[in-house]
């Protein structure tokens, strides 16, 4: 199989080529290094079955080019703003990063006649529940988020594509991953403060925001086992039924760093931004049924990305 | 108030300026004439309450401009794409005309701290539903159009837009609409054929293709009514609870053209073509529970409207 990675040298999306490669399929990555960086594709450039673009997927003519000259079985496509925070104050950043390259990719998907697609949604698209447990078909999905409404919007856009185009295409709604190579989130910052000054620890919110915590690992792993769905749109829910607090992902941290008696400061109030989901449970029986569990807990897979970035 | 009216110069935005324009408003107008024309405000441009801007939604910096200039209170977003067959061919006319001109337009409201929106949304963010009677809180939400695709991302964006900026806006779901003015669809399509040959008509499907037809003034009526909205998201589905095959809106044309023994060629199938929702009903119970019913039944409608084009 030949593969087109979006987004192929960001976080997710590295590690998704490192799987597609490891498989024995050639992999297509194309990235504008908005947020990946060439660190995370280093170690592919050696690699026969890996080619690279440095493009915008957004530049419709440029990404045409890509298509017409590779012969793309199948588009993963993870090209997107993946920092909330920072479009908060800007949703630009979404309208160009997040939807516009979902457009300008079924464009070509279209024009160029391929049939299946992943695409990386996010349980931002639900907006928040008040802690329920929202499954796929849950009603009133009314996101919160710049990022939430552009995923959603991406969500509809490939709806009408599968239905007009006979695509087979594979929706995961995202829960917070991480992993090495990570560039953002609570796990992220903590470490990098912490390195700067291990006597203080600056917590936004109260600390008990409780999200689950998938590690990047299981989320590849699952991308690839479900990737063959029937014509049109399949949507799953992916995580692990646990969660993390704030605080508890703090102490983590100190543990695998050997701190002690680090003073956590709270900010105070209830989530850590306006934008954010502070409390958030997903249903995932849909993707159990399927016969899928994830390796490890959220606490695990925290104490794992300490690991692997302290590394 | 001081209304901005994006698309004020088309079909239902048009009727909209002149109802707003009755009540006592002062209306600014944007259009770029896309699917709007020149003649639907003609008769808007000695009133001094009326104010027109031949613009496109999609500029940011020109539109920006427009509500640094004008103190607006009040959005109506109606600019759009409203020809399903067109972009069925084109969907970049749904991604520019659909998407875009709400996200550009949301930035205004969010840079200039506008609080009230309405949007014309759709019943095509349903997709197919099998003839189910689908609510508001319908799950699943899964367009077969670009048209219904964008609106439903819009939908989307606003959900966004309104959490973070504290907006209050009123979304409505329409179903078709009609009445003088109308630039395409069977009622348009009819009537241009049998002035041009009046033995023979050509009827995309088999005919039973069945939908609600509301008349343009019972929507401008409930937008007006329906305005005032807390902050947050409030959406409405609004139609008629009736119905019209296509045939028998071939018959209402008939009659009211005086024409007897006009042949009925159906080109067969299911629907009118891909993307087209053959048969759909709304559930209205939301609506009619606040207290609002539409004056005209659909057929009523179809032979007002014919009655309007005709004059």
């Amino acid at each position: 199989m030949k593969a087109l990675v979006t987004g192929g040298a960001g976080f997710i999306g590295s590690h998704l080529c490192d799987a597609l490669l490891a498989e024995g399929n050639e992999v297509v990555c194309v990235d504008n290094f908005f947020i990946g960086t060439r660190e995370n594709i280093a170690h592919l450039h050696n690699k026969s079955n890996f080619k690279f673009y440095e493009n915008d997927v957004c530049d419709l003519g440029i990404l045409s080019g890509i298509f017409a000259k590779e012969n793309i079985d199948f588009v993963f496509h993870l090209a997107a703003n993946s920092d909330i925070q920072a479009s908060a104050l800007n949703p630009a950043v979404e309208y160009y990063n997040t939807y516009s390259t979902t457009f300008t990719l079924l464009e070509c998907i279209r024009l160029h006649n391929v049939k299946k697609l992943f695409f990386a949604s996010t349980s931002a698209v639900y907006g928040e529940k008040d802690g329920a447990n929202v499954a796929e078909d849950t009603a009133l999905l009314t996101p919160i988020s710049y990022y939430g409404g552009a995923k959603l919007g991406s969500e509809a856009l490939i709806s009408a594509y599968a239905y007009m185009n006979d695509l087979s295409a594979l929706v995961f709604r995202f829960p917070n991953v991480i992993g090495s190579r990570l560039t953002h989130g609570a796990v992220f910052d903590f470490i990098k403060k912490l390195k700067a000054d291990n006597s203080h620890l600056q917590i936004l919110g109260d600390g008990e925001q409780s999200k689950p915590y998938m590690h990047v690992s299981d989320l590849v792993n699952a991308i690839l086992r479900f990737r063959d769905v029937p014509q049109g749109v399949t949507t799953y829910n992916i995580g692990v039924g646990s969660q993390t607090r704030v605080t508890r992902i703090a102490e983590i941290i100190c543990e695998e760093l050997g701190l002690q008696n680090v003073s956590f400061d709270y900010t105070g109030g209830r989530g850590g931004w306006k934008g954010d989901v502070p409390k958030f449970q997903y249903d995932l029986t849909k993707i159990h049924k399927a016969g899928w569990n994830p390796r490890f807990s959220s606490d695990e897979a925290v104490r794992l990305t300490v690991k692997e970035v302290l590394a």
